[in-house]
């Protein structure tokens, strides 16, 4: 099987300053050749460092990807460890790339200096994909057998996500070209509700009887819920997708409900997809959650087909004044109540006039907690025209934490109505 | 000097489902004891990908902290990769962490299952620090000189980025213990509203003068603003403090209000420092940030003190029937303009009774703009009993970080607004 290293460059990276997003790109478009990813390495500015990383990246693996360090300032040198590591004899300056260079800062309406026309120069020893998107160009370095013990190419791309992504496809088809790619078929299923642990034993007798070239992966997160991946390398794509298939259908008359998609999807996007082309619309009503719940909802492009809007209520004179809550509820039973996010529910569905709506109330801490109401204590309310009902659970996270599960937990609830309601 | 490796297991990050995050977060707990991190590593759940990582990252450095695969389930083997290379002979159950896997699985209403007990399971060469915060335990483990040619320790940590995250004091502290670490004095001050580059143009005649042992990092992001961080490496405590103190006072006198704080705090901490104790009160209405900054404003603990709520205005009989924006403002002008987010935001500020309010209405994309209104546009209102004023920018971004930038420009203007009322 093909494999892969990829390597970033730069301090920025070392001391925490930026966060790789690089990396994720790279190795899911080498996933999807069929190339299997080794190891991703991140590295300084330091030429000694830079270029053994290199080496063992291109001992160990046919491919090596690095981004970064390509820059025009001085600390930028990986494309020197580049030519020391090639064994360059003299820098060609690249046609192609500085034409584009010309463009792109005449573009600016910069002046085009000497620092940036020395971009376009790349060690004699590789050969040049130009970068549509910068300034840097894409290198790529063959290897040949006697060097690291079997063919190897090294692909050097610019450290800017944006022209890193941008290269991608060229990068993959020049890969295409020079090794023998295995497919690789996997599909992921969404779960909400179930802890990990939990999943893992409800699941334990189907996950031992998958067949040994199938992989599943858990990948829990607080607000998508846990994730469940299932993939196998090779084969012919129509077989595996089905054998992939089959399995994932004994899957999810186990989970039940709890599995609430078969794609690499978020709770709100599933919403969306149930609403689209319904005409039915959604509000919220946010006390704890403070507007979380909102923008997870219109993070969702397209969103204003359906999402008629949110009040958050964190005063009580909005839960009384804004959304008609009855005072004698708040005196009787607190706001984080039954009663409340009942109230709050209905409350927002007249307001805006929509055809569902979800409220939350609740203590996110640190402090605010007693006996009888703990912090992380939430209520949900969830209201059509049909019924409201609620849901009270608890959380032990930080405030952060549990604001983030009351969320996700009320966009379980208004899923699972959506569900029962457009279906009958 | 001290060096560090960070390591990363999960075919999840491999195959670019999940970006990682602990890494950065390790970095710069790591940095900040001035520990430098040599190398940042990640590797799937293969045996002996991880032994092979976790020995040479040993070999090169004297700490190595490694994150992930210690989950409850099959898929997870760094524990058993880390009792193989610490040549464990058996396992011990930790009575502190099952106390812990027993209190969390408790209150959360679950069974405590064979599975979860095991968690506490650890190699007898390690020690344990407890992990609060999850049922994951981390392990400690001291090498001897012999083994890899100088001390070495190796730290497990969780994959959970809020568990690592909790887990990092008690490492570091463990760290001091036993490694040679030199004091960082830092200090970061917050600046909103200059772009990196022209920052750095800005202050280059204050930067070009700092003495040498001085260093200045840039830390932009989004939602906070460019984060100035200067530090110093060992010296005396108070001298290296008045010192570093100085600096920033003319930087301040370059800056003025641009820069929001000489703490390390975001925009909705900063505003929540000038409301409390003052008896004012905020609200807000938002219609392309839906929700984002009613949800960045409640995340700090103790906002129900100045923070009334929003009104999600994401549909126009929102605008018009809750806040109150006349009708001929949408037709005359539309939704994203001047006319509408001023009558949005004296709206809210009316219906909740506040004292202040912002409101926001623009066009996050990636559909829906026009030549006159691109998308990335967005009309900013804030108001108060004395004036209310509106602005526009446009931002190039995809939906979520327009929506971001939407939001903290809009906490920044909302920041303004209160420094200039309330301190007259």
């Amino acid at each position: 099987m093909t494999t892969a290293s990829i390597c970033t460059i730069g301090d920025e990276i070392l001391i925490g300053q930026i966060v790789d997003t690089n990396s994720a790109h790279i190795s899911r478009a080498l996933n999807d050749l069929g190339i299997r990813v080794s190891e991703m390495v991140s590295t300084g500015d330091r030429l000694a460092d830079i270029i053994s990383t290199l080496e063992s990246g291109l001992r160990k693996n046919d491919i090596v990807i690095v981004t970064g360090g390509l820059g025009p300032t001085k600390d930028d040198i990986t494309k020197k460890a580049l030519a020391m590591l090639s064994e360059a004899e003299c820098w060609k300056r690249n046609p192609e790339q500085l034409e584009i260079i010309h463009r792109i800062l005449s573009a600016r309406g910069l002046d085009v200096l000497e620092i940036n026309l020395a971009q376009a120069d790349v060690p004699d020893t590789c050969t040049v994909i130009p970068n549509k998107l910068g300034t840097a160009p894409v290198m790529v370095f063959d290897f040949p057998k006697e060097r690291f013990g079997h063919n190897a190419t090294l692909y050097s791309l610019p450290g800017v996500p944006f022209e890193a992504i941008g290269a991608l496809n060229d990068v993959m088809s020049d890969i295409r070209s020079k090794y023998s790619v295995s497919d690789i078929y996997h599909k992921t299923v969404m779960t909400f509700g179930i802890a990990e642990s939990a999943l893992s034993e409800m699941i334990s007798e189907w996950e031992d009887n998958l067949p040994s070239d199938m992989h599943l992966a858990y990948l829990p997160n607080p607000l998508t819920g846990v994730r469940l991946r299932l993939s196998i390398y090779g084969g012919e794509r129509s077989v595996q997708e089905s054998r992939i298939n089959e399995r994932l259908e004994d899957l999810e008359a186990i989970l039940g409900d709890a599995m609430y998609s078969d794609e690499d999807e978020t709770l709100e996007t599933c919403i969306g997809k149930l609403l689209k082309g319904t005409g039915m619309t959604i509000s919220t009503a946010e006390s704890c959650t403070g507007g979380t719940i909102a923008a997870m909802l219109t993070s969702v492009a397209g969103s204003s087909e359906y999402y008629l809007g949110s009040v958050v209520s964190y005063a009580n004179n909005v839960k009384t004044e804004v959304l008609g809550v009855d005072e004698k509820i708040l005196v009787r039973h607190g706001a984080v109540s039954s009663e409340c996010v009942a109230a709050m529910a209905d409350g927002v569905r007249r307001l805006t006039g929509s055809d569902f709506s979800i409220a939350t109330s609740g203590i996110a801490g640190p402090g605010g907690g007693s006996d009888a109401k703990p912090v992380g204590l939430v209520w949900i309310g969830v209201s059509s025209q049909k019924s409201t009902e609620t849901f009270s659970m608890v959380f032990k996270g930080d405030r952060k934490r549990n604001i983030e599960r009351f969320a996700a937990n009320a966009l379980n609830i208004l899923r699972k109505k959506l569900v029962n309601e457009l279906n009958n």
